[in-house]
């Protein structure tokens, strides 16, 4: 049976030191849960964040990587996807993934969210500028959550995910 | 020397009727303006809209489309690029366009502005809900613009086009 | 209506003379038939020849290019379509084409060659080394033609479109 | 540190029964020897088998599926990748694994060979029609080994990777 894989996707090198201190505790929570912690893989920002935070709770960490050759990748990913596809492979990230945690925002990350509630996966917003959370509410089709804390995301994707 | 191409993107079969409009005169000023309209080439809303003005002008278009077969395709698509890769042809319609025109929001228009934002495509925004400019313009480090008119659209892509 | 497009496959910088030579005459002979040439797009080999013989007979060219910024496209191409997909762009190139014409052998052409045979896509081997033919012969489900020239590409690809 | 990711590659309905007695042998090996088990992750043919051979040893199975949904998945995959790409996921299938071992030859198969050649990737090809390694040799300027059973695979795998 396949693995639960849980998407954390935010900026990279404009990362604030709050966003980068919420991804590593969502993907530490993520992987405490027995959960996959997917990114885009690159050293940088929310992506780097959240593997190291999987890693140190002993977790698996998938990553789908722009490059075609990996050298941008962060040490703290597992299984590293080099797709060769540059920004295309934001849409793999979000199918790839059964929640998708968008934390903080950068314009790739407003990309992901917008590929996610158009492929209709559901979505968490955490660190979100107050001004995007309508924007991303008036688009949504499918799930769409707000988290002020880690705890409340984790809870929400246990919510989605049970039977 | 190649052909300019201006990209129209914007909601398909959710776009609203003034929306329609305003992408058929879209296409049509950018097709008498001598260039190219590329859209995502769905028989649908603003993709077909805007097609079918930059051909009412005697103008090409070209579309790329999500389906590996082309049955999506509007009847107004001089040159079908059949991609097979679904919403990651999102990113082909803005990197393949030397401005970007969004005309209207829905999801995969939303991602469409992010992706081009990042690539820093100049984007114009036109028939955009107020509460989304102010969004995009948090996230824009290249060139981004706010029409009322399609005229003031025309006249803004000239002048980025100007050596 | 949409244009007839015939797609021209071959080896960039490591083609040949006779290879170059033939790709010349095969964009020549596509363009003066009316139909629109895609190629891969770079400045190199068969793709460069092939827009170079068609913009020589007035003829319209596509191209679907690797790079996100189109550094790398034939000064011959008028529809520069840029990917930034790498290699996965020859998916898109032989999707797009209503007859896969494969001018030498090199191993991005054999992937082409490959996908289209996948995709059942009509295939033309042109200049292949006689070792290849019974290969991509015993892997077609699908149309698939052998030219010794110029002339009766030209004649097959008549053949397949013909209502 | 990153996992060491091996790809198997080959036929998926039209797959022989040999092909897939050896693409489970092939996935039992792999994972026996503490690598990660790349395939395609269709439920079919050489995927379907060395994902269940690499599960039989207790392995770790990693696809990238071409559908948005996966409903087309093999029920031996651990991290299944969708990514909507069709036929173009075959570009991640190759980049992502650091040898590629292709196991009977489809059109499919074919093209990740030539991708594979392409990328510089080191290939291994096992139950290969005779008449299909003379081309692949002609095409290679990287790394290419011709394997007669799964143990010699395993050991040139092995010497490509010793530091």
């Amino acid at each position: 049976m396949a693995y639960i894989i849980i998407g954390v996707m935010g900026p990279g090198s404009s990362a604030t030191p709050t966003q980068i201190k919420t991804a590593y505790a969502l993907g530490h929570a993520i992987a405490s849960a027995g959960w996959v912690v997917l990114t885009g893989g690159r050293q940088a920002g929310v992506m780097e964040a959240a593997c190291q935070g999987a890693k140190a709770a002993g977790g698996l960490t998938v990553s789908i990587l722009p490059s075609a050759n990996g050298a941008d990748r962060s040490a703290a990913v597992d299984i590293p996807i080099l797709t060769g596809l540059g920004d295309a492979r934001n849409v793999v990230n979000v199918l790839s993934s059964q929640v998708v945690v968008a934390c903080g925002l950068g314009p790739g990350t407003a990309s992901e969210i917008a590929l996610a509630l158009k492929a209709q996966r559901p979505v968490i917003l955490i660190e979100m500028p107050p001004g995007a959370i309508a924007l991303w509410q008036s688009l949504a089709t499918g799930p769409l959550a707000i988290a002020d804390t880690v705890a409340v995301a984790i809870e929400q994707i246990q919510q989605w995910l049970a039977p």
